[in-house]
């Protein structure tokens, strides 16, 4: 996830700037901005947040431009450094180029534009757009944009100047969202609201052209569309939240986006593709134990990851919390494999456990968010979750990109080790999928809201899971915690009895994470069993479970899928529940007390 | 543990029969007894409960006798049956006697009897006491036992008749307990509070002969001694308690007696032995993987067990619960080995999950405290704790067995390995060392009761832990779960700043089990962070930790140990907490509400 934004008229290098403040929360590891002096295209970029960039072009803040495009980063494609920071230029410096979003194919189009002459600066995905627009460049920008992005395979929102319109910003957009109105466009509404209330969202698949003559918009087959405006009817602080009341909110309903984001580039042809694996191909064949360290939400992830790799191969996963791992003795052989999962890459239990792991001659894969990371730096291999910012505290849009991204991992090494049938190529297709079925689900929040309205006055919460629902089980206790401080507390359903059933009573209800797969009528026994014991039960569970209103007091239904998607499918609907207890409780889900986003210290 | 009885005087069978009912709570898995009948000894047993043993009789309960014997089991050598059920016989079939204890050396002294010419019908270790008597029988019956068990390695309480000294008894101790008065012996007070309330508690080493003319004391050096005898002011209800308010608090005080008892012929020259595992010794040379499956309680036992073996040599040990272990798939080789872990061998989960290793060919030990139980019937080998029967729901003195037994085998594993040092030897050391210092720490339990009474009215509790800390952390929130129904969390120390420190403040106390070792420095930065949230502390460290008073709101000490005890010996620390607990809030934690002792339904 990045920030882009284009504005046209009369305004200054300080509306660059602004434009770009207001979309930091999209990303802040480089900044840069572009407009035309003299006409030439001047860019200014650098690492850093947008103060930095305001710093770099502070004495020129209050020029006059007619036109300028601007770039807030979050790292996909290469380390955020100066020469990655956008915007890029082509060879003739007269085409510069914003981008949210990953160009799939970008190797493939760099090697054809260097084979027919053009140099190439930065390691961005980004760089072939201007280059390609080059290519197709007759004196009509629309076209040659159009011919572009006909070429580009993958998800992206770009903006463009040409030294040769000077008053001229085309966009196009196809799986990353763009926002645009005569006065320009952007990856979001807050940097237009200063001009306007009426905007207009684009569509997948569509250009924007806008001027002095006003804003056009056009399928990328070149017919035009005729587009209404949306009146924003939000203040500038909802806007930033793209009018949701919280970023948690806000950020679960981006989730749909991050499982496309992290599955972009990554199926091909029904196999899973990871280019930066390939180095670990033939350590992978002979694979039969996999270690997997992490913390807190990053440790419920690693232990899907455990049941759907231990249920599907002859592998065997051991994940273990990154403060207990470091300091016990670890008996790592140089053929084995780490996994170290951390949204931040930063957190220091988690690096702790990754150099003990490396001295023992371990490799490590890195899962995080954010590139350039110590973790991703000190790891030997990285995948990059492309989930964007996360600015609540508590991780939401994460932690759906992580299991997710683990399941490919699961995938891959399968594959690998030739582990492969009509079950694997069955998850391939559900997975692409979901991004689909999280959609549908979101449209639909308002059973969730209704009954954490009414559990919200409990102090206590038992959740319960077997199998695959056990991790989901964890995860939404922690959540609970996390953010609403209800004592909550999460145990595999057949443990109840040896112990944890004695709390249990009528001040003290039970989430349970049921799905109707093998494991229901086990689980089902444990409700009945927690049901007797006069304790509410809210039942998790899937479209068409017949028995789900006779077993709980209230049910939230996810789609139907297959056991081992459960997981993810159902990981929105835990999110929520804590979500709207915690605001009904009156309480910031965004900021809760004593926890910080990132914890960088033991 | 087993229960003995002997009376002398104008008795019935009937008497007999009561007095073990009264001792049943020691045993129940066979119970017999014996008396003279026309100047013969007569054997009644039979397998199964005092019950049972009642209804054989039941034709002559009535029958008056002047001296008699009685036994009710709980089988440590030999499956309980009638043969191996007491009292048992020498070849003469004068010399009967009972017997609650172990004998180490029964092999050796058993075979040195047959080649002596003496039959054996049980596989009993016991046997062999009424076959050394007679050896050294010359008349003189009490010469004779004092020679016999001079003989005896191990622990025992025993007592005998003989036909042709019609109104005596004579009961011998070491190692277990023994209680004697002018009208018999048992091996605790209840069965002779109807006869008298002055009884003589016996020592070690002494010999105790009751007849007609009265009863007198020894040393097992012949020499008399003079013993004074206590008032018991007990009512029967307590003195089935021996005097405790609950079986629980009677059972943690038992804790000393149990590391003996599992210790007992398993460490022999600072090594430990187990002729158990005799046939798994090669298999244990190259090991380097080892899969335990347990519930509840047992479960926390099979964490200590993969810190120490983990912290101390090459193997990986991974811990299950097995409620979800049997679902998953297992990944088993034959060569692995699988310990299975339950106090009664009984708990259906953990014998689904030995069927499953089973099948994948994997060789299964079970520890369980009871013998002849499926999980003993149904594994390769079986490690008994030895512990004697649990009474209260809440497993406490069972676990601490357990922990001692999974010690003692992850030694035996290093030492087959070749990885032994002074660390080893060290660490038997002090094990042999333990029940004393166990013995000295309950004699000062009322610090905790005050503790607890001060904390008794708080609705949440956080366990926190580091390394050999984290499953005392656990078990201790699963006690205090159990029993005073208050809900208890915990968590590795380092997992705090990952969630669930969100929940702590003024209402959210935190007990801390933290020994001074070398992880105390980080556990003290957890408990700081917890304290200025305004988080009472408790914490459980060891004396000579000068820092405590400043940390904590209340401390608990224990003696100073070697690192890797500690699991042992802070065990009943977090038990009495949990007790006082319960109990101050007036709760039975006899009986948790909706637990059962043993989980054999999933």
């Amino acid at each position: 996830m990045c920030g882009i934004v284009g504005l046209v008229g009369e305004i200054k290098i300080a509306d660059l700037i602004e434009a770009l403040e207001k979309l930091e929360y999209r990303g802040y590891d480089s900044a840069g901005l572009a407009f035309l002096n003299n006409g030439k295209v001047q860019v200014e970029k650098t690492k850093g947040k947008v103060a930095d960039l305001k710093n770099l072009v502070l004495d020129r803040i209050e020029q006059r431009i007619n036109v300028g495009i601007a770039h807030t980063r979050w790292a996909t494609h290469g380390e955020p450094n100066d020469i990655n920071a956008h915007p890029h230029l082509d060879c003739s410096e007269k085409i510069v180029v914003v981008h949210n979003g990953i160009i799939e194919n970008f190797r493939y189009l760099k090697n054809r534009l260097i084979e027919l002459g053009h140099r190439f600066f930065s390691e961005t995905d980004t760089e072939v757009i201007p280059h390609l627009i080059e290519e197709h460049y007759k004196g009509d920008l629309f076209e040659a944009i159009r011919k572009t992005v006909l070429k580009l395979e993958g998800s992206f929102a770009i903006a463009v100047m040409h030294a040769d319109h000077p008053n001229m910003i085309v966009g196009a957009r196809k799986g990353s969202p763009l926002i645009a109105c005569e006065h320009g466009l952007a990856s979001d509404v807050p940097p237009l609201l200063k001009y306007t209330k009426y905007m207009v969202p684009l569509n997948d698949e569509e250009i924007v052209v806008i001027s002095e003559d006003g804003m056009k918009v056009f399928g990328f087959d070149g017919v035009e569309r005729e587009k209404r405006a949306i009146e924003i009817t939000w203040s500038y602080e909802d806007a930033q939240k793209s009018g949701f009341k919280h970023f948690m909110l806000k950020e679960i309903f981006e989730e749909p986006m991050c499982l496309v984001s992290v599955m972009t580039g990554r199926i091909k042809n029904g196999k899973v593709h990871f280019e930066e694996l390939e180095g670990l191909k033939e350590r992978l064949k002979n694979i039969n134990f996999v270690k997997v360290v992490a913390c807190g939400t990053s440790y419920h992830a690693a232990l899907s990851f455990k049941y759907f790799l231990e249920n599907l191969s002859d592998v065997n996963v051991d994940a273990e919390i990154s403060s207990e791992f470091r300091y016990k003795r670890q008996h790592l052989k140089p053929n084995d494999v780490v996994i170290a999962i951390s949204q931040s890459g930063e957190t220091a239990d988690t690096l702790e456990s990754v150099r003990l792991a490396k001295r023992q001659g371990a490799t490590v894969v890195a899962i995080t968010n954010v590139v350039g990371s110590t973790l991703s730096r000190e790891s030997d291999f990285t995948l990059y979750l492309n989930a964007g910012p996360e600015i609540s505290v508590a991780a939401t849009k994460s932690y759906v990109s992580q299991i997710t991204l683990l399941y490919l991992l699961a995938l891959k090494i399968m594959e690998i080790k030739g582990i492969w049938d009509e079950k694997h190529e069955g998850l391939i297709d559900r997975l692409l999928r979901m991004p689909e079925i999280f959609e549908k689900f979101l449209d639909q929040v308002d059973n969730i809201h209704q009954i954490a309205a009414k559990y919200k006055d409990f102090k206590h919460f038992m959740y319960i899971g077997r199998g695959y629902g056990y991790p989901t089980a964890l995860e939404g206790a922690l959540k609970l915690k996390e953010i609403s401080y209800i004592h909550a507390t999460a145990y595999p359903a057949g443990e109840l009895k040896h112990g944890p059933i004695a709390m249990l009573g009528p001040d003290f209800p039970v989430f349970a994470v049921a799905p109707n797969d093998f494991l229901f009528s086990k689980t089902k026994s444990n409700i009945i069993e927690c049901r007797s014991r006069k304790a509410r039960i809210v039942l998790l569970t899937n479209e068409g479970n017949e028995e789900a209103f006779e077993l709980a007091d209230d049910v939230i239904f996810v789609s139907n899928s297959i056991d081992e998607l459960y997981p993810i499918l159902m990981t929105p609907a835990i999110q929520l529940f804590a979500y709207y207890v915690a605001d009904e409780l009156g309480l910031d889900p965004d900021k809760p007390r004593n926890l910080a986003k990132s914890v960088t210290v033991e």
